[in-house]
């Protein structure tokens, strides 16, 4: 007897945050919904192995760090804490496992149909797209008139690289090292290796940053990069730039490194405990069997969708997230699946990708939305520049966080806010008043104008936006 | 010989956060400017006494909190610290001078002239305004053609009180503490009360709080702020409410204080180390002669100024921060300060008083802006009410910080943001999000359309705005 085919409005292929969130919004307004994951939990990449664990062993690593430096300044009087790596661990679980369990209530509560296997396009007939759904109870067939395509990315592995789990390891291997390594080596210095490069290093482990270009976080305006730069170095943090992994073999317990210059000349090999892979995440269409249904692919192997209504070259699927165009980033990924939730109920759904935050959760924070310098040269666009030091603000001295500062970037002529950048404390949740303005098209002068409470961290984009028209109070 | 008069185009008088600001404003556009203040550093109660202080105090006793909860949840394992409170006083210290040198250094580069003394007006004469300043070295005259009055607040003394600095003190010595108190009863459940509570609760006094309302912090949406009275009971704060102090008797190096219900029924007396008048500020204009330039005062001993331009009863003369009307806050006096540089030097300057934040540095924080359920109710105002809670927000739970929530009130027909209310964990931070939105004239479904980076804390900002219009999606 052949299964019978499961129907539903709108069936989700992927169940991390872009996915569940359009299948959490085409539920509330009516869509009969299904969502397709793989895994055995829901969240994807960011709850299960990224954006969640790699945040609950900063937030650890960055107390024993502290504790580690001592706290006579404060009047803490405290020994030397010792490392109880498994219990670190243990707790970065438990809060994925809180967060996996809550989407799996959110689920139910929305009346959402999650059907558990990797799902692939049959193909389509009486305008219904046909999905498999093979797991590990057997196989399933479903239906829908609409499919929005959500399965993510992986990590991108390096030739002449076997990653082993062992002494080759991704982010997934390094959100779970069992004792913490003498020598760490990363291989990009991009947000994933300066998060896990940061975790580690403050848990106790040399740490070596190979990147292929000239700097880290090359999406981020130049001098502010730099500056980062020039903080992840004092905490002893090692980089190598211009240089190419070519190899690396197993030797005694431990990984040689082969390394080449930007000349392609031999330079000397790195011995390490763990060699990270971290050169980047690329789409994952695999098993999609997107031919069936005449999904088409960029040259970059990323699903092809019209920029405006994130449709497929087949009208009945969409895509969104990681899997399309723009940066990989799970707010990102969110932002298109309701916008796609909205558009199929009949609603006005959008995306405004000028406001997209970028946040990497270093000591200080890093976060920036809009342009940089560099970008804003390129295309012609004049700009005043307005800066701000965390060092003399009230709050940062009483954290004991001076390092860094904020950078507005603002029209010549109009004074719109065009971009900025923040290296400091807090800048993660800082970032929210930028993307607000941002979002408002307001100028750097209604930053300047407005209530900054306090003693607060604010009040450092408050005056680097007074510092865009060379009228800082503070300075 | 007669002491020559100084001559200035505008005399600011008081060199707190309003005065020494209106002071850097009134430079930078040219006026010759004159800041006269009474204490040996510039900055005032804020940043001498009050915010800064305070501020550093709940940075250190909230390291020691954690440490005496112990963290081997985080897998870090720590003996019980010792607390050094010479150590943390010397650190406080220590930033409120970095702070002070600061604003020397800048009363210079800004080329204003510090007048160190007590001023008082003296009388007015070819439309010039003379001031005397009695210093240490003896008096000086200086006139201007405008003086702003900036001379701030003072703590309110209690009938039958006499505050010795020993047993009975206020917020200037409880931040100067040399010993713990093993019982510190506190007058007002205000801010000063709670934060200054707080620090000592924290590094192991028994605090009991006594109110004369029925509550704490009364400015604040009360469903929000009996959630914040909920969590200061759990942090075992304690709470006499309805009760008034009417006196206290020093009784072999205690202090026994005598009490009454709202009934005047007296109560059983309470037995502490230290007793804290901390029943608010009141206006400082003492010794002003205010008499002699017909400046007039409001019945409730405020100076008078013309909401609009500040201007007081001599429209040579305006008042600005906590000497007038209105929340008595650093950074509404900054605004006010900035205003009037801007109107004398023939700008339009403009304060929104709509948009005027409040922070509470407890933890979890507290920040609200705009109005309360209650205020609306009696306003007449229909509102929808949107709520999220930070336990479910994964920063929140990286960061093992999930108590408390956001509360967002909009216009029921425009949608328009009404009032912002948060209590948790960077609640003092997240609040600028909530401030420029309002003075955008903002909708919640601006915020619940905006980016918010994933994962930070600020999510819970958007799902409360998502929740007023019942859509929050991880709810």
């Amino acid at each position: 007897m052949a299964p019978e085919t499961q129907q539903f409005d709108l069936i989700v292929l992927g169940g991390g945050p872009g996915g569940y969130v359009c299948a959490i919004r085409a539920s509330q307004l009516g869509l009969k919904t299904a969502l397709v994951e793989k895994r055995a939990t829901i969240g994807g990449t960011c709850v299960n192995v990224g954006c969640i664990p790699s945040k609950a062993l900063l937030d650890s690593s960055h107390r024993y760090h502290d504790l580690m430096e001592g706290l006579t300044e404060h009047g803490i009087e405290v020994e030397k804490p010792r490392l109880n790596l498994k219990a670190m661990m243990d707790r970065k679980t438990g809060i994925v496992k809180e967060l996996t369990d809550g989407l799996d209530f959110l689920m139910k509560k929305n009346k959402i149909t999650v059907l558990r296997g990797t799902g692939s396009f049959i193909g389509q007939k009486d305008g219904q797209v046909q999905i498999q759904v093979e797991g590990q109870n057997g196989s399933a067939v479903a239906q829908a008139g609409k499919v929005v395509i959500a399965t993510g990315s992986e990590v991108i592995p390096l030739p002449g690289l076997e990653v082993d789990g062992e002494h080759i390891i991704t982010s997934d291997h390094a959100i779970a090292l069992q004792k913490v390594p003498e020598h760490l080596v990363i291989i990009g210095g991009g947000v994933i290796g300066l998060e896990l490069g940061s975790v580690w290093k403050r848990l106790g482990a040399r740490v070596t940053v190979i990147e292929l270009l000239p700097g880290i976080l090359m999406g981020l305006d130049r001098q502010m990069r730099e500056l980062a730069l020039r903080l992840f170095k004092q905490q002893g943090l090692e980089f190598l730039f211009e240089h190419k992994v070519v190899g690396a073999e197993n030797k005694k317990g431990q990984v040689e490194i082969k390394i080449v210059d930007k000349d392609d000349k031999e330079a000397a090999p790195i011995i390490a405990d763990k060699l990270l892979v971290a050169v980047g995440r690329r789409p994952f269409t695999d098993k999609l069997n997107l031919e069936s249904v005449g999904v088409k692919l960029t040259e970059r192997g990323r699903v092809a969708v019209d920029g405006h209504s994130l449709q497929t070259s087949n009208p009945l699927i969409y895509a969104i997230g990681d899997v399309i165009d723009g940066p990989m980033l799970a707010h990102k990924a969110e932002e298109e699946g309701v916008k796609i939730a909205e558009d199929l109920a009949g609603k006005s759904g959008h995306v405004n990708y000028n406001a997209v935050p970028f946040v990497v959760y270093s000591w200080p924070e890093i976060a920036w939305v809009g342009k940089g310098e560099d970008e804003l040269k390129a295309a012609g666009i004049p700009y005043n520049s307005g800066k701000f030091l965390f060092r003399p603000n009230g709050r940062a001295k009483a954290m004991g966080a001076g390092d860094g500062q904020v950078k507005i970037l603002a029209h010549k002529e109009t004074d719109e806010l065009l971009g900025i950048a923040i290296v400091g404390p807090g800048a993660s949740e800082l970032i929210a008043e930028a993307v607000i303005a941002i979002e408002f098209g307001a100028a750097a002068e209604d930053i300047a104008r407005s209530f900054h409470a306090h003693p607060t961290l604010a009040e450092v984009m408050k005056e680097a936006a007074l510092a865009v028209d060379r009228r800082a109070l503070h300075a």
